[in-house]
């Protein structure tokens, strides 16, 4: 099974060698010998639908995970009868569905099993409201609540906010559909549905993997970012010593759903978006730069006297001065049908993990709120907040350190 | 290149050889030697995302290529100000989009050339309404015209008809967006979106090439089924000496957008699921048989002497005695954002392919509403008929056989 191991990022030649010889045997052995006669590659790649994701462990899935390329992102209302108790019997069952589909198992009482032989790396990552918190008489982390509000934001409450959070995501549609699908209906007797938001990523193995997504602006969208098992994400995703004792090696979950005015877009040129930026399109480079991960040089200046990376870049506003200041993003592109006499209706589920959304995000959006050119191009349409429990252990559920 | 051939069926071997062979050379050759040596098969697949279909040709692409994992249907409704000229314009500017993005080439203003990068079996099929063909002056199918109406339909206007289809499939979400968006930019003067239509099936790599998809009942769908390259396709899907002579080479498209009701489905069992379509659901083998492609035996009876396949099952009434009433289906399920209350928001779009709608899916559909039992799960709810024209030689334009 080719797996994420929080704790450790794998290498690309890792994972086609681990997973070939992991998934099947002496296929997988050929696969190694002929790699280490330096001869072309040729790995037997286990079927993408086979591969597995941990779901039992520290820290929930979905999060250190190499993001898939199918995400629905879920919002519950809770309904006025589901109690403590109510909402624990919910949490149990939703682990229990959630650990089983993510290994290939059918859910109990699954009435399409059928639909669930292929996970296709699914996780399903849970988080918790304001209200639910509330509900289970539990202490909320302090930055559980809506985001301060930002002079961007054109915000939809029909985007917005909720009281559990379900990230199911896969590298395949039906399965991420059967999933979905698997957990409203366990949902149904305890809440409503509030939103649902849909978006992908590349296909696996359309490109390279370990490549950088690109968003729908066509910019490589992901560059700089946290680095599972580095000691840095371990203290500003899974850290946060002042976060209630029930979160511990759980996260802070920011989704802002952030439509791209295509149309406006299309109408710079290629060195204008290139500027909003601070990097290349062609590669992502830094301007200062040509490599994608070449660092940025701020002090690097024009023949005329100007920053190469102006300060009204996007790079240059979304960098704080202050490392403690940084978050994990794991997005997804989203392109859902238009409305109104419009040909698009595009942009981006933008997903950060922190461990402190007030004193790691908060910052940076107001940075970029503050003056960023990419804002002309973008606007902040939803925002939800959610806490990310930890993860449980085999026998445990998702939320069991807060009852 | 993993190319279709229309005109022939490829096998998986032929598949898996021919891909690696083409795609890389060398490693091809290995896989080649490995397969024949009759070890495990180690084939180096060339990455999904490189893989072309051929764009020009007698017939258009997206027919009888293998399906890819997804695709997005849209209906245009002409402006007002279109006359033939314009219509002639738009149709040569979407044919160089559509050409040149299926072979992995920006098109031409590509506002995100690096979207373009990742072809992905990319197909686009362009169909004509009733409205286009008058304004061209052209000579309409007999059958271009909404299906009579049936009992079981409860069709929202808002998901039928149109003046212009484009059919944009492709093994990856990203590839299908770029190109949705390419094609409606360069079609907004000539006209508006009426409709978008987005499916999945299992993405590309999720189950071994060559499996039947599964819709969201679970079903195994699509088990019989025509096939590319034979006698009969020819002349069932690419034939209709009745078709006006700027139809030759094309054929007829039905999309039926059928919502498949699964908080009642989920309610019937096992057994009442495989008699209401007449195949199992482990395999989808008929219930007279053991093997997915058995042939059913409409004759066998129960001990108590009815017959193991229901006259009313699905099977049953959806094959005709009239072997010329066959068509070819090509659906894709579809999970959009549930609404109202309810948790699920699923369906099917059933496309099929015939030459003459009238002669082949009519008498289907008829017989479906007249008894059917799976009509207590599912609903149609949008329904739409286009004039498929011929595909074109390079240097010509979709529709050149029709101005
Ligand atoms: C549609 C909206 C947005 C788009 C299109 C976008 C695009 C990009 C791009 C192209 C980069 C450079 C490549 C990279 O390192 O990933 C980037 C970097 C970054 N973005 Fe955004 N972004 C958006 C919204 C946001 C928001 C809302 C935040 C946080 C409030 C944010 C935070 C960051 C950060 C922290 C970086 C890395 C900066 C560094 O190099 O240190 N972005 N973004
Ligand atoms: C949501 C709606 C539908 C579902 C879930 C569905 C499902 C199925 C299933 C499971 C099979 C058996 C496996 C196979 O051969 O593919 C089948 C066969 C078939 N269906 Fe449907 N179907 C639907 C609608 C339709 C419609 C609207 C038509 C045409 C009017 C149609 C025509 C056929 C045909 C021609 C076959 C093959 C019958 C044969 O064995 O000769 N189906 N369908």
């Amino acid at each position: 099974m080719l797996v994420d191991q929080p704790g450790r990022r794998l290498s690309r030649r890792h994972l086609l060698l681990g997973g070939a010889a992991a998934g099947i045997g002496a296929v997988g052995a050929v696969g190694i010998e002929l790699a280490t006669n330096a001869r072309p590659q040729v790995v037997a790649q286990p079927l993408n639908g086979t591969q597995t994701v941990p779901f039992y462990g520290v820290h929930q899935a979905g999060i250190d995970t190499v993001p898939q390329s199918n995400a629905t992102i879920i919002a519950l209302d809770l309904a006025p009868t589901t109690d403590a108790a109510a909402l624990r019997r919910l949490m149990k069952v939703l682990t229990s569905d959630a650990a089983r589909l993510s290994q290939g198992e059918a859910a109990l009482a699954d009435s399409e099993p059928e639909l669930a032989v292929a996970p296709a790396r699914l996780t399903v990552t849970f988080g918790f409201g304001p209200g639910l918190v509330a509900l289970a008489g539990g202490t909320a982390p302090t930055w559980l609540r809506p985001l301060p509000a930002f002079g961007v934001d054109r915000l939809d409450p029909a985007w917005g906010d909720g009281d559990l959070l379900l990230q199911i995501a896969a590298d395949d549609a039906l399965t991420v559909a059967h999933a979905t699908r698997m957990l409203l209906k366990d949902s149904r007797s305890f809440g409503t549905v509030r939103w649902v938001q849909t978006g992908f990523r590349r296909a696996p193995g359309s490109v390279k993997t370990g490549t950088t997504m690109r968003n729908l602006f066509g910019q490589v969208d992901g560059t700089v970012n946290f680095v599972p098992g580095t000691p840095d994400f371990e203290r500003l995703v899974w850290g946060a010593a002042s976060n209630p004792g029930w979160m511990l090696g759980g996260t802070g979950f920011v989704l802002r759903r952030i439509a791209m005015g295509l149309d406006k877009w299309d109408k710079l040129d290629r060195s204008g978006r290139e500027a909003s930026v601070g990097r290349t399109l062609s590669n992502g480079a830094p301007l200062t730069g040509t490599n994608e991960t070449d660092a940025p040089d701020f002090a690097a200046k024009t023949a005329i006297g100007f920053p190469v990376i102006p300060e009204f870049s996007h790079l240059r506003r979304a960098r704080s001065e202050n490392p403690d200041e940084r978050i994990l993003r794991r997005g997804y592109n989203y392109d859902d049908a238009p409305t109104g006499g419009s040909v698009s209706n595009s942009g981006l589920l933008f997903v950060s993990f922190q461990a402190d959304i007030d004193a790691q995000f908060v910052p940076i959006q107001r940075r970029i709120d503050a003056l960023d050119l990419l804002n002309v191009w973008i606007t902040p349409i939803g925002s939800a907040v959610f806490a990310i429990p930890p993860g449980c252990a085999t026998g445990g559920y998702i939320g069991d350190t807060l009852f």
